[in-house]
């Protein structure tokens, strides 16, 4: 790999210095409107010809392998392949594959696997399988000369550039921007709603003291409760899973329909709820969910528009006018900067959380 | 519908007495049993000759949709259809079609609807989405007479009766031995490996008292992580859904390969985890996981055979010799008597979840 360095712009009262907890995050948090606009500038092209020719074999039904903060980027994709392409995904159990030994017959399934190292020996198995099996293999990773890559048909490269942090930021986002133009691909379009994204980026990543004065909420929190509906909630299971890894707060993610089945019960004024509310039909769906979740009495923080924000007692107002689609690279972005400042309130360094390796080796 | 009543096994020291905190519970825990035998003895010739059906038309992929305690029966059929009958399955994300009006082309494809009720409206609309999109559609409820039934071009009557408590817990084992038996049919088996489940629920039933002294263990618990891997990954997500619908406790269910991938950082001394170790390789793939978990200092809790359960400060010892896809059927039981326990023991009622109605009308 030869892929240029990003420039992070300025955020020096976070990232000056050499001993700063969670400078390595914050820097590569910082890089991401840079990433943002190198996948759409170099990598789009590769992206579209690749689309193209999966597109001409006429896939029926695809599959997404994933683990960790990537699974959360192949949930993304399945709701893309869902709605905008209009065939049935599914995300795949891998050890149905690597522990049991299954074989099914994946002649016109499209295998997505996703993966921010490529060297996870399992993805690297159950991929290896599904191209034996008769599928075709897509391998979208952050690493060109990985085993994943190898091993499959065809690569997409995120190039975020080298990530150094333990918890995934940059290639979180660069994995959902690839998706999103792998599927518009797919689908004949160039994916162009997606142009808008690296500037917005930059502005929302500019506005950290208001993330800053959120985090101060949740210090204390003995647990967090994520939701969202449609798009908005593979942005609510990164968030938890960001926040988890590096606060080490408990943070359940459910979608909201979900989260009246059961999870509700658990909610009370002492359960601070995040509610990620897309602008869009997935926001639409997910307002009787949060009036209920008011009616509970809980601690709501809408993650959103103008007017959701204002209905709650605290929150993160997003940008208008960004297709829905679009929106959770946007959305995850003061969620990632929460994680972080959350984890230097409590005195804990988001760079180092105990017992995590950047490859994990699971088989 | 006209099922009989099953008789509950005696289980007197909980169940008698009129107000007691949990009774409905207790008393449909108990009656799971008899319910099993009767799936076995009355629904099964039903479940063997909808599967030869549906055998019978070639269906490649299999799509299941469901929310809630029957979404996590659906992830253990999505094991079984994986494994068993070598077909590739995914979970619906069913707002891509009731929120977004995503029109998948579903020709080939078997969709399962399951849910105790058979009600809820997104459910309904998605199936009959389904069958207009050429799907083979096969409802799976505890209600033969429920707008889901009639959608659907099959149906599967799980013969649960009437299921009164909010936590769903016998029409859980009913749904997941129905759906075992339909898998079965469908590669022309008859499933006879499931026949020894009544009596062995039975015996694990009656073991009460060890379970009442496991919830002791967590009556103070602030957070809970479940844990198993492949056929067992399904028991630890209903577990965790049971107890924090019954208990509040937040309670986060991981694969064990997950769990190493960002989760893993949060769980330390004070973090009690329950370890589902199915006997066989789902058991054998978990086990570098539980060795980092003991690294880690973590309270472990282990649900499983006897020589798994001696490497843990606790646990619950299940019955050997059982098929390993047979033994998420029995696993559960045990989760459920200690949902149960947990909740009366901190005071709480079991039967009275705050905040819940038993058919969730999420569209």
């Amino acid at each position: 790999m030869s892929i240029p360095s990003a420039t992070p712009p300025a955020t020096p009262s976070a990232d000056a210095g050499s001993a700063r907890p969670g400078q390595i995050m914050a820097r590569e948090i910082a890089e991401q409107p840079a990433v943002l606009q190198r996948v759409l500038d170099e990598g789009a092209p590769h992206i579209l010809g690749v689309a193209r020719a999966i597109a001409a074999r006429g896939p029926r039904f695809v599959l997404l392998t994933a683990r960790g903060t990537s699974d959360n980027a192949a949930l993304y994709a399945k709701y893309l392949v869902e709605v905008v392409l209009g065939r049935p995904a599914g995300l795949t159990s891998m050890s149905t594959t690597t522990v049991y030994g299954a074989e099914p017959d994946l002649r016109d399934c499209l295998v997505i696997a996703v993966s921010q190292s490529g060297g996870s020996p399992d993805l690297v198995a159950s991929t290896r399988s599904a191209r034996e099996a008769g599928a075709i293999t897509l391998a979208v990773t952050n690493n060109a000369g990985s085993p994943l890559a190898a091993v499959s048909e065809y690569h997409i490269d995120v190039l975020a550039g080298p990530e150094k942090a333990l918890p995934a930021t940059k290639t979180y986002t660069a994995e959902l921007l690839s998706l999103y133009l792998l599927v518009e691909g797919l689908r004949g379009s160039d994916g162009g709603a997606a142009r808008v994204v690296p500037e917005l980026a930059s502005s929302l990543l500019a506005r950290r003291e208001e993330v800053r004065a959120l985090a101060e909420r949740y210090r204390f929190a003995q647990r967090l409760v994520l939701t969202s509906r449609g798009y908005g909630y593979p942005t609510a299971r990164e968030a938890a899973l960001k926040l988890m890894e590096t606060t080490y707060i408990p943070a359940l993610a459910f979608s909201g329909a979900d989260l009246l089945h059961g999870p509700l019960a658990m909610v009370d004024s002492a359960s601070p709820v995040i509610a990620v509310v897309p602008d869009g039909r997935g926001g639409d769906a997910l307002r009787p969910v949060l009036e209920r979740l008011r009616g509970q009495g809980a601690d709501l923080a809408v993650i959103g528009q103008r007017d959701q924000v204002d209905t709650a007692p605290a929150g993160f107002v997003l940008p208008g006018g960004v297709a829905e689609e679009v929106q959770p690279i946007l959305e995850i972005l003061p969620l990632q900067l929460l994680a972080h400042e959350v984890t230097v309130a409590r005195g804990q360094d988001p760079d180092a959380p105990r017992a995590l390796a950047k490859v994990t080796e699971t088989h």
